[in-house]
């Protein structure tokens, strides 16, 4: 362990200037299983129909999961829809009372002013209430499913902020979409759901029991994940390769047809409600929060746009770690960023000269006549003046001529900046739609543009094919997916002939995008000085060995331990392992967790031969001090308990991953390793260049053999 | 080793009248990466731009794949489409003739006779010129890509005769679907194209040689087949889940993304083709060989008739192991059944009273009028005179009373016991199209039932859901595969409001099924004897260890081993096992395959210090070798040679998978244990019930510690 290189970064002042810094607040997930006596007992015990029933309970509870994400989305939907309707009706009767007396200025003061009031209630509560609830989610709902635990990740409290928080900002005019926040929502609700209890409202169901460990949490987060993105976009399969694409250290083919399941349930409970809701039931129209609407066929170009949009990020996500790490000054940058959001919008419309007829069928929502001659509407306005998902709407599928070259190129160019500036304030929002709509209106302005040179161009006509290409190339050049995109994008079109260029697209767009700057979920991983490890080591690092990447020497116990030197071992800050071999006379493996919870119950040697009455210890207290284990501080040994003898063999794994010192690490993939060595020793390796800074492994012990 | 329990079914005359009986012929891949000496130093001398080029050619040939997949989809579609018309056109034209007149006896003479004809054709092919190409191909492909190698599944042989077999037998008008087959053609395609060489043409066009292992094979494989589903069913994603939901026991992320690149650049290809073959190019509305045309939403029931069909087709195999093996037996059973088919179809036809009045769109393609009035036509020509795809859209998209409730009864029953009959036959042929006409017809009679029973059902009016889902619950229950197929199924229908239900119906006929009796192809793979292992062990089997399964004691090599010893233990058939642990001093596994191009190459130490100037082996002599090595036999060792010293060292993986002989079998889903320990010692175990009858693994051998 090397202190000046792996450090700890939950200090705020200090920021990662150096790649090489690491963050130690982090724990790895527990995902290889415990093998213990006390497990193994249990499953002996345990007859056929037993395993039948967990069975069924892991689908009960995809079922749930499923169900309450798909709620959890129609409520936000219904909410920021009227929350939104309210806000544009008042400042649209302001703007026509204005626009014949003059004083539109007191329009813009309004609109700028109810727009930072709504941003406001979002920025305090995600600021004072709980910050793990900023951003899209997306970055920690990826790091946890490749199995870094972030802390608070998946509790309620930040569910419930979360989610109100996402309607304050959406409602509130930011360049934000409501898609991200949705992800991270299904997941709290699957970490919930599936533990049968919530420590917050310490409120135990004593339902689910047998779930309470890491493996089986992160399984349903995964599910949970998935319906997240199921509601977001009506698409169940995407929500699937989502998770796999994301989380794919572990796979398992009853868990992803489980997952299938819970996004099924998720899109279709959605889908019901939203329908109820808008008074058409059985017509099940709005499978997603956003639905592209058909297309009925394309070829286009890639993602410099979104790699420079991931670099400006980074140098804003730096200054903010520097700088804005107050409370107070976050909300009031969030502030800042509505008003002048909603100022850079009404500019943009009164500047504007581009006046389109209103069609009869009135597509528009809000249209605005501002200056316009009667009977036709300000162009710029169904741009700005509307909500993000129907902006993005109107460029794919408004006819042809409904915007001039020059309005979509202000429109690219403020909300590129807009956009921008807005990922990573201290308000839960999510950057796919702001991504969607940039691309959008770029992609439709090339289309015009090719359109004016082909004069004869029919099958160049439609400027909307455009503008979905161009959406996916910027979103695909941000944020990097590249098949759950296709899937998603594809579902959303609900058109498998745009698979193919969807997929070129993103493919490009993610060459192009990552010759310069990693995906912005990556860079803000990075940022948080997340020890993330990618699936693959880098290529020019396959023949390094275990013994070169495994920190020496192996902080281990005997297999009767005295507690004083459990406790020393556990204590003392620079070995904060989460796991330590047991090595004399048999091999294996016991966690921090498991010796806080026998330290706790004090099973010493000693007190069991003079204790005959002591109740041996069950599977059920460890699942009972899940997930939350006291630190080693908080418990009491006495002197003379430090003297007496704990006898480990019960207890810990006696069959962990072991692999010879010779081992390669081609051969282990870096995600499997982390999945597969979680609570093992970490280790710094300083020879290799970028993503192979932290490794966890049990190596063959020289003892053990 | 039991010799009375593992016995080689090699030998046709034995029949496996016992579950235990497993067969020695097959081997499985060698997926575990042997990271020898020569290896590492190989990976060590490629640079960066080295690695980049593998990865780059990698996507070339699942491009190529792709696209040759497609390009086959496309001739076999249009070959069929012709033979079959031609065939349709002189039937009816004959029947025509002869319905005023009288005589339609001839015409059913001719329809048989052509009938057969085709068959025959196709039957020969596949009995006398390659029996692996008979079938569908599902099983055999489903073992591979889980990493059992079937003999000759792969080779150029098989997919020429596939194609030419599935061609005949469609047009011969059995009761079988060309979607099947497309599966194992796309499979074909992949071992080849990634190999970069033929051997049987004797082509090597030295490039992929990198390829030219298990490991990288089995990759290319599951794309191939991925490839060929989408092709199929115009289903890209489903394909992946297909090769994902049928070949688990490995994954990785970036395979997956190369899968879908293949299955896209397929379903195109197919639909490109197609558009100019139908003279509307641009139009692209072909994506794939069935296309169900789009459904506007529903649910239903189950697959008992899944478990029905499943056993009377076990009961007919085992019949046909027992008594049909003689090729010419094979030619005749495939003619008779399609005479059958043909008359039983005519019968029914004939004696069928059910006219319809022709619709001006003229939805039918070969109208029969037969004792219909003019402008009516006879309902049970248009299931069974037409190609069973036609016949499957018909049942979905005809509007409500285009067919009575007897005529489907009485279809749905007859082709319920031709279909089974069929499969299996010597010719190449799938199931999935007669499963779905099955499904569709007694859907569609439920439908119909449904409607008259109640009144003022206008929601329920159109039967034409009810077969969709009667379709996928009948699939369903003879393939059991959920996942995959439900997004098969989707995509194949448009839409995804469907989803829900196609699920729950494909879950419960899953379940129905499984507790009658394995899904189809189960049933195929077990009574070809295939030591197949499944993803999971048994529930109650969790707590089997390492040591219980092992056939013990372990035949090994010393490092420095002597000829005639490595000769013997190669010989000596009661030992065949495929790898070897190599114990003293360092511990290692070498391969059966290795050891032979060793012994072939003459590599003994005497002779390396005598022939100074001898050529160093290289991994390219390995590669070359690859896939089909020599039988120790036909290498010629003389008696002094028998005395030399073989050096293992740099040959042997030194870093194989261990595990400790108290790991229990969860810890190891088997079809991980498969694919990981493939080449290692096989055993066989007593004591569990079913599928845990072969296992392979390298246990911590007590000399290695």
């Amino acid at each position: 362990m090397h202190p000046s290189l792996l450090q700890d970064a939950g200090c705020p002042k200090e920021i990662p200037h150096n790649e090489k810094l690491l963050s130690l607040k982090y724990e790895s997930l527990d995902y290889d299983n415990s093998e213990n006596q006390l497990f193994l007992e249990e499953e002996r015990r345990m007859s056929f129909l037993g395993f039948k029933c967990l069975e069924i309970s892991r689908w009960v509870i995809c079922g749930l999961i499923g169900f309450l994400t798909g709620l959890i989305a129609c409520c936000i939907d219904i909410a920021v829809e009227n929350l939104a309707g309210v806000k544009y009706f008042v400042v649209k009767q302001n703007i026509e009372k204005f626009t014949e007396v003059g004083g539109l200025s007191i329009s813009l003061i309004l609109w700028a002013v109810l727009n930072a009031a709504f941003v406001m209630v979002g920025a305090v509560i995600v600021a004072f209430f709980e910050p793990g609830a900023a951003g899209s989610g997306i970055p920690q709902i990826k790091c946890y499913l490749n199995g870094v635990k972030i802390p608070r990740v998946v509790r309620l409290k930040t569910l419930v902020v979360k989610v109100c928080g996402v309607i304050c900002s959406v409602a509130g005019g930011l360049a934000v979409g409501k898609e991200g926040p949705m992800i991270h929502s299904g997941a709290v609700v699957a970490a919930g759901v599936s533990q049968g209890r919530s420590t917050s409202l310490k409120k135990d169901f004593k339902i689910f029991e047998y779930f309470r460990r890491d493996t089986e949490k992160r399984d349903f987060v995964s599910a949970g994940a998935a319906a997240g993105v199921s509601a977001a976009f009506g698409a169940p399969v995407g929500g699937v390769l989502f998770s796999l694409e994301e989380g794919a250290s572990f796979w398992n083919q009853m868990l992803t047809w489980r997952i299938f399941f819970a996004s099924m349930i998720s899109t279709f409970t959605l889908n019901f409600f939203l329908s109820i809701y808008n008074k058409k039931p059985g017509d099940l129209s709005s499978p997603g929060l956003i639905n592209f609407g058909r297309f009925e066929s394309d070829v286009s170009v890639c993602g410099l746009l979104g790699a420079l949009f991931n670099i400006l990020n980074y140098w804003l996500t730096i200054f903010r770690i520097r700088y804005v790490h107050q409370p107070c000054l976050q909300v009031m940058e969030a502030m800042l960023v509505a008003a002048v959001t909603a100022t850079v919008s009404f500019a943009m419309i009164y500047f504007s000269n581009d006046c389109q007829p209103l069609g009869p069928d009135q597509s528009e929502d809000y249209p605005l006549q501002l200056f316009c001659a009667d009977g036709e509407y300000n162009s710029m306005a169904t741009a700005f003046f509307n909500t993000p998902e129907r902006s993005v709407r109107s460029l794919f599928h408004n006819p042809p001529g409904s915007y001039n070259p020059l309005t979509l190129s202000l429109f690219t160019l403020t909300y590129f900046f807009l956009a921008c500036w807005t990922y990573g304030l201290t308000v839960s929002a999510g950057v796919f739609i702001p991504s969607l709509l940039i691309g959008a209106a770029w992609g439709r302005l090339f289309g015009i543009l090719l359109a004016s040179i082909t004069p004869d161009g029919s099958i160049w006509a439609d400027p909307g094919k455009y503008a979905l290409i161009g959406a996916a190339a910027q979103l695909g050049g941000i944020v990097r997916m590249t098949l759950s995109l296709t899937v998603i994008m594809v579902e959303a079109t609900g058109n498998v002939t745009y698979g193919l260029p969807i997929m070129l697209v993103l493919l490009t767009a993610k060459i192009v995008g990552d010759y310069f700057v990693e995906g912005l979920y990556d860079i803000h991983i990075k940022l948080q000085s997340v020890p993330f490890l990618h699936l693959e080591a880098p290529a020019t690092s396959h023949w390094l060995t275990a013994r070169e990447v495994m920190s020496a020497p192996v902080t281990c116990f005997n297999r009767i331990e005295k507690v004083g030197t459990i406790v020393d071992v556990l204590s003392n800050t620079s070995t904060n392992h989460n796991g330590f071999p047991v090595v004399v006379p048999v091999c294996g493996l016991i966690l921090r967790s498991q010796l806080i919870v026998l330290l706790k119950h004090k099973v010493f040697v000693e007190l069991a031969r003079s204790r005959l009455t002591q109740r041996k210890l069950q599977l059920k207290d460890f699942r009972d001090a899940y997930p939350r284990f006291p630190p080693i501080q908080s418990i009491h040994i006495s002197q003379d308990e430090r003297e007496c003898m704990m006898d480990l063999t019960e207890f810990m794994n006696p069959t962990p991953y072991t692999v010879p010192q010779v081992y390669t690490v081609q051969l282990w993939p870096l995600g499997e390793f982390h999945e597969r060595f979680p609570s093992s020793q970490a280790t710094e390796l300083g020879r290799t260049p970028v993503s192979l800074k932290w490794l966890g492994v049990l190596m063959h012990h020289p003892k053990c053999n």
